[in-house]
């Protein structure tokens, strides 16, 4: 199996915040980026494919079809935005990072094959980088 | 003449808005970064300091000096903060980098000599790098 | 098990371009990279290696073997190289980094022993990156 | 299943020397590594842990516990070190970026319930990075 | 004086070969660059203007005009090129990166009055890094 | 004016103890740099050469030329070793990078002329990178 990994970028702020705990439980667990008003981070997102080598093109799949996809269905939603008040998934879910991967997984195996049904490649892996000390992946 | 440069983080949100323009100028101007809840960014900060290396020491001067200085007049202000909101120099400023970099120099100066004025450093140059892509120099 | 990573890199040109298809359906699926005389990249290579560590020396292998390895059967054919016209194993197929990695996985596959034969190390994965916004693996 | 890996760093300085191997194979084995007053890194360590996300929290675990950890069994003990001389596991075992990484996971293993035993995340994997050309990983 | 350095990418080939050199020359000066076929680099170019902070938006100039500029000038013409064969101001330099760097900053200055005249930003330094071990810069 | 910047790496230790100090007076200006055994890094150099591009090689210098310069004359010395114990010039001198620097500097004053003097490139600027946080220059 061969795997092609494409890399995009997005800016956002959050609020990490849970309507589960008092506002002391807020702050004492989610610290500094409990602070009322927000922050935010440029947030680095690797979405890595696999599948076959066509053998009369030599690719996995043409990474324009990917880019639309990734475009459409996540950048417009999170590039530029306040998760918390901009995406709805977020209106009842805290936007820490690991809810911001498993909201992105979700929305990108719901519009797979929309995109990318006329290929033979197949979403293998997301991860997220939120800082550069901090990774998630699923 | 030697120079030392320390590298800071901070994550921070902000929405570029003028007051003086209209709401078309506004989103013609600044495009994405004008949408209304804002988004953010890990801003990276590194400050130069100049002067001749003490020689019983090897050091233009001792390190955790400078961090104190930082710490407490830049980063507890912009970390973790929405500069709109929480910054109250952006009360009626536009947050762009370019008046972030100057409020950041601005407050240096002023905080200067009750940080390090006991040592014969001199603040040379200060940069921050608001993506991979953009960097803005004073 | 534990595994050891060492990163190496080459300069090389190429354009993608399949004898199968038409002039229009290369300019269509390849875009730039279809331009007659060719474009170029850094690529990095990533070659993880998979083995006990030797309780005497404390290493899964010494480094030099490994590189010996790819210097010759590798950098020696890629770097520095038009991929479409010095590396022979590209006569009539197209120069896309997912056929590079096929070829290079082929190329340890085949030398492996001959370099590393005397050693318990075993390849277990080949990364490369073609530039910051693309990665590919076996 | 979900994960997060974060970023520490220590420096440290090490000669590599077996006593188990004559001067001369010492020599031929580790060259430069083998210089008689070593020498030294900066080592970058990834610790990547698996687990559910918590619905009312929207985390894997909150990090500052693992920090804790890191802190007190892995940091306290490698950085700003000598691995031969101030780090007891190393009294007689040869200090190779594979030997390293196999102490920290035991002591990661060792000291886990008690730091982290609370929360349902678990250790999946740890990565070295010794330069920017070498990475270890169990 | 404020400055904002934007950071841009492009993919090119060239081969380093002096006419008026000797072929055996040739060889000895540039070594593999000088391979017949040629070779490729991911080129990275920093742009540094600088001017005074226009107080009505916060910016020192808006970067899209920056963006079309580099776009128009440099980027359609170094892209995805092979720099002997597809730039015509290389039909008889050699495609050092000191040349190239020389022929970008001639068309910065000849066509910056058209992009940027109605600004006060000036261009103050151009970058270019050619791999990670090699920067040049007027 | 053109300049060429080249980058080069050392891993070396060192141990920060001034001996004009008391033993209380170092442990608090220098912290864990102060450790008895030592602890090191992996520095980054980078060498800035100014100079006209001549014209019919399209270099300022053969870049193999200031490689042997640096090599002979700064890694032999330092890439491996512990600056302490085996770099002469720090037998009475604290070895901070601030005095790192200066001594690199000196040795490529003083060998200048041996290794470039046929060329008309100039010394223009030393930096070190002693972490990803800390910067010097000269």
């Amino acid at each position: 199996m061969t795997t092609v990994t494409r890399r995009y970028e997005f800016s956002a702020s959050h609020r990490l915040h849970s309507p589960e705990l008092s506002d002391a439980e807020n702050a004492r667990l989610f610290g500094k980026c409990n602070n009322p008003f927000g922050h935010g981070h440029n947030y680095v997102l690797d979405v890595t494919v696999a599948g076959a080598v066509d053998p009369s093109t030599g690719l996995i799949l043409p990474l324009p079809k990917l880019d639309n996809l990734i475009d459409e269905t996540v950048l417009k939603l999170f590039d530029h935005r306040n998760i918390n008040l901009d995406v709805p998934q977020f209106a009842e879910r805290v936007p820490t990072t690991e809810n911001v991967i498993l909201v992105i997984l979700e929305l990108l195996r719901q519009h797979w094959n929309a995109y990318l049904g006329d290929t033979a490649a197949q979403l293998l892996h997301v991860r997220i980088q939120e800082t550069e000390r901090n990774f998630f992946e699923v």
